[in-house]
């Protein structure tokens, strides 16, 4: 097949072949791959044997944990009667159109949205975000508004890497020499009141000032120009970053006012990760699109969703025979094998009361990691709710001064903590180890996460006062 | 679920939750969706029970046909090993990394492309290109090349849905009321010699008119700003239209000798079906990129790639260690049941060998259709390669008159083969039916849905008269 060795290594094949994501190529070649396999539950094997608990879930995504025997059947199962039919010019399928229903019933039934009306499937977060960046266009187009069309969303947000969602995406990170954001997308400031608040600030006095600075850019801007807001919930790549108080409330009206729709980016926070069916539901939220993807199917298929609300379905209803079809969307989109996958994985949370599991395990984990690692003198902050978490560095735990650019206390820690027998994620905004475990997880696995994740963290430590100096 | 009657209740349910793409929403609530069910081989039925042959094998992809037991069972396996897990930050699995290594080997050894050197994955053909326009950016700012950013793709190309995927899609049906394409973007004509010759015009004619203008294009531009040319083999969704003689011969030197990218999207004609592995050999190209796709698990689960040259990756290793990690891709890049279920698929295509059966059967399918529609009073031209066909409509056959804008007669025979029992595509550029059945489909089903269509053409004669006289 190939004209390699045949002991060529597994590692090697990798370093010729693949060209990873989110990865310095550099430090590939020189390191090799983390192969993982055979996982089930919270943990995972790498290629050495090591087991691993992942307190990840792979990408903030694999809700219900690896290795579910019904989810493999019941692909199985799909494969076999429908391996594939698409959506395109009304064509369907049967576990598409329940996916879709049942979808909007949880958001209505659990988060109260009953304004939500259509669901448009696709194949990754990024790819549902790219589609509402151009929808929210094409429904300004439809209602005779073409100069509305700018968006605003925040430093910190994480909404994707094609070239409209990584635009939202306010991670500078992922903007360097790719020419990023297109022109017409803001970004307004981090709402991470523990980095950001200034010395003296209240936590009121930070949304009051985080309001206006939104209200001036409406204001300087126009609000006829402006389309959407867009915004994580929970913000999640970007440092595990809850809203300071009343931050929802008092923006939701700015935004109405001003005719501004609202995309609520709930690829990490539906399902049950912050302890509630989704942020929408959590902090009392009233989106006009809500994108959907990893716990949607555990990440066992890529699905998508970008669900809209009947405000907009509307327009686009009226405005059908003068437009005729919408020309968009993947050959993918409500796949019938990932359609049903959903509906397993959904039948998973429901019956073993993951959603319910997450919001009781949620404070329990957070204790466990201040008790652990909260005095620890390079640790400034831990926090989250339900069961995503995150601990912040500081240099100086006194001033809070942050850790010189590039110095990413979080990814030597990440690094130390695999050899200590624990997956976490070192993020590339703040200095923030993220904790993310399957809903799944139970408490004695959370207090062995939490045990190997401080062994490592200790390890790490003269590391960390090096690049403190810095 | 497959117990549940299949009756109107689950069409008013896609009708309350669905928002299909490429429908048209007023038609949609009118008709009603046609609901797929158990499929095998190139057999699928309907919500009625009808038996329909698949003659476009999906959207031009599931190329080993429907319901493979094989690859139920290696997804199954799949899941219970790794159900998933990313590729970020140099993570990996196995089925990624010999999935990588086969998709290499294969453009090596079946397309001569030995200079194609990594593979980045992807979740679907837009994906993918919208992957290689980013990249292209990137390539170009770390070589010192800031203002070479323009992109030439043709008008009847198709390229995905995504912001800069639908950019250089070239239908502009995909650009109504979205605001595109997006500046820099460019379409060159539509390579189709029978529909845009001109009178008298011989195909060599045709070919260096068409060059000619590229050369033009580059000059007016300016070489020093075009980074890439964006091209189908054959092109897919504008028509099924081959290139017309010297057509990538003579393009493939311009392109190079301006330093300007050449991807090749073979997200349709990848994995056999022109009857060779690639339009890259069958045409005898040298991309720099090519996107992959489709064949590449026949659509059992949303997996593509972008393939990307020796000479880009260079570029971006010797840059690496300045710039970090390359801040893109999909939490679903490189999923493991995607890749086992890709090595399946590409074991079942080289051991049936299905790519020689596309090159045996695709002549004959050609015969068959020439013969039994050839002659109708509006069909003006039969044509493809291996198992990639178009039929096109003329209003007078005479003078090759186009049908005007909006009538669409292909529509109406597509519709029509519905209630025939076969299933093929009316195009949006074009006024052509594609098919493209699965490469595993046997003489007599060629017969039966040949004659299907036949029969489907014949009952629409009437109102294709009546779109004639418009």
């Amino acid at each position: 097949m190939t004209e390699m060795p045949r002991n060529f290594s597994l590692a090697d094949m990798d370093r010729e072949a693949l060209f990873h994501p989110a990865t310095s190529i550099a430090d590939h070649l020189k390191n090799g791959p983390l192969i993982l396999s055979d996982a089930h539950g919270a943990r995972i094997k790498d290629q050495t044997g090591r087991v691993l608990v992942d307190l990840g879930a792979g990408l903030w995504c694999v809700n219900v944990g690896y290795g579910r025997t019904e989810i493999a059947e019941a692909a199985a199962k799909a494969i076999t009667d429908l391996s594939f039919y698409h959506l395109f010019g009304s064509s369907s399928n049967e576990s598409a159109i329940r996916l879709a229903d049942r979808v909007l019933s949880l958001l209505r039934e659990k988060a109260g949205a009953r304004h939500l009306s259509k669901v448009f499937f696709g194949t990754s977060g990024s790819d549902a975000n790219d589609t509402n960046y151009k929808l929210v266009r094409y429904y300004n187009n439809l209602r005779g508004k073409p100069q509305k069309k700018k968006v605003i969303s925040r430093l910190g947000g994480y909404h994707g890497t094609t070239l409209a969602s990584a635009s939202m995406t306010g991670i500078p990170a992922y903007h360097v020499a790719f020419d990023l954001p297109v022109e017409g997308v803001f970004h307004t400031s981090c709402p991470h009141y523990f980095r950001f608040g200034h010395e003296g600030e209240s936590e009121e006095a930070f949304t009051e000032r985080l309001i206006n600075e939104i209200k001036d850019l409406i204001r300087r801007e126009g609000a006829e120009t402006i389309a959407a807001f867009i915004a994580e919930p929970v913000i999640g790549s970007g440092g595990v970053c809850l809203p300071p108080v009343g931050y929802f409330a008092r923006l939701q009206p700015i935004l109405a006012e001003n005719d501004i729709l609202f995309i609520a980016d709930e690829v990490i926070t539906g399902f049950g990760r912050l302890g509630s069916w989704f942020g929408t539901a959590h902090f009392d939220l009233k989106p006009d699109i809500v994108t959907l993807a990893k716990g949607l199917t555990s990440a066992y298929f890529p699905v998508s969703a970008s669900v809209i609300s009947e405000e907009i379905w509307a327009v686009l209803e009226a405005a059908s025979p003068q437009y005729g079809p919408v020309m968009h969307g993947s050959t993918y989109a409500g796949h019938p094998v990932g359609a049903a996958i959903g509906l397993v994985n959904l039948d998973i949370i429901e019956r073993e009361r993951l959603v319910e599991n997450a919001a009781e395990l949620g404070p329990y984990m957070l204790a466990r990691l201040t008790e652990r690692v909260g005095d620890h003198p390079y640790v400034g902050n831990v926090r989250g709710t339900g069961l995503m978490l995150g601990v912040e560095f500081v240099a100086d735990k006194k001033t809070k001064r942050a850790f010189a650019a590039k110095t990413g206390p979080q990814r030597v820690v990440a690094k130390n903590a695999i050899a200590e027998g624990v997956l976490v994620r070192g993020l590339p905004y703040i200095d923030v180890n993220a904790f993310s475990p399957p809903l799944s997880i139970t408490r004695d696995e959370i207090d062995e996460g939490v045990e190997r994740y401080a062994r490592a963290l200790e390890l790490s430590t003269p590391a960390i006062r090096d690049l403190a100096a810095q």
